[in-house]
């Protein structure tokens, strides 16, 4: 991964707001926002957003959003040892003559065929970014009429978990009750 | 799907500041962002958004998202044919015992084990979002240590394509040179 790139991962409230709170921040910084995917965490109300920034330093915005009262918990996982993943949907030119190479392509890419129209085919593929990037690559010459990715997710291997503290999910950033009230 | 949920598909240009402008659109008018999910398009310097949205009407806020410069082209594709697809990393307790059943289920469900831990597994699977919800159900008992879902991305089926004018895509949202410049 390019030096310049960073993984952040957060737990947050479903609360109106939240999302354009968050943006915000690496906006007002002029950080550029590469990916960013938003998706129900294993807690009911509380989501986790994965952002992958441009930037050289991500440390004071970090914290900048763990000040948010939503935020429950941030953690750059440049550095740690991480299972990447990115969706790719692409619709492509597919006439009946050029599907048997499609197909034999999906099983080389371990892809899923997920519509067939008359001259087309929608093919959805995971992967860690690179093998996707590959996948495009190859596919492109059949002629891709759509295409449409996921933000990238990232999960830490092994038994670490990024959890907020059992009081933090209920009160929103540890601050309290009170405070969570107040906001 | 729910009749107050809209699905709308935009396609944007690479700028910073975008997302937040776009987001803030649904924000100011108190409509909540359920899910988001921004990755690139087959066009270089060109992203696509989904975004599902719990709102009675989007007609206004898709006609002020379209008005963003950097915005291509919006659609609301809720009544439409779509693909719609999500992707769950999830991090379950899988002590060496209970391993053979955890992988009898994601054959059953076509998802990918992705990390194997000491007493962890990653398990990586995709689908319509009432599929991945069923997958969660089941998976569920053996205790989820962590979860983490993109954004969903939905893609009309067939032949129609949700592309942008060629000379939108050069320009930005078809306002022309001038006014691209100006802003």
């Amino acid at each position: 991964m390019n030096v310049n790139k960073h993984t952040i991962v957060a737990l947050v409230q479903d609360r109106p707001g939240v999302l354009n709170r968050a943006v915000s921040l690496f906006r007002r910084r002029g950080f550029n926002i590469e990916s960013l995917a938003v998706g129900h965490s294993e807690t009911p109300g509380i989501s986790r957003l994965t952002l992958v920034v441009e930037a050289e330093e991500v440390e004071q915005v970090t914290k900048q959003l763990y000040r948010l009262i939503e935020v429950l918990k941030v953690s750059d996982v440049t550095h740690d040892p991480t299972v990447e993943r990115e969706m790719v949907l692409v619709k492509i030119h597919a006439p009946s003559a050029s599907r048997p190479e499609v197909v034999a392509l999906t099983g080389v890419f371990d892809a899923k065929i997920v519509d067939v129209g008359y001259n087309t085919m929608i093919i959805e593929m995971t992967g860690t970014p690179s093998k996707v990037e590959n996948f495009i690559e190859v596919i492109r010459p059949f002629g891709v009429k759509e295409m449409m990715r996921t933000g990238r997710i990232a999960m830490v291997r092994g038994a670490h978990t990024h959890q907020a503290p059992a009081e933090a999910a209920e009160n929103g950033n540890g601050h309290g009750v009170a405070e969570a009230i107040l906001n």
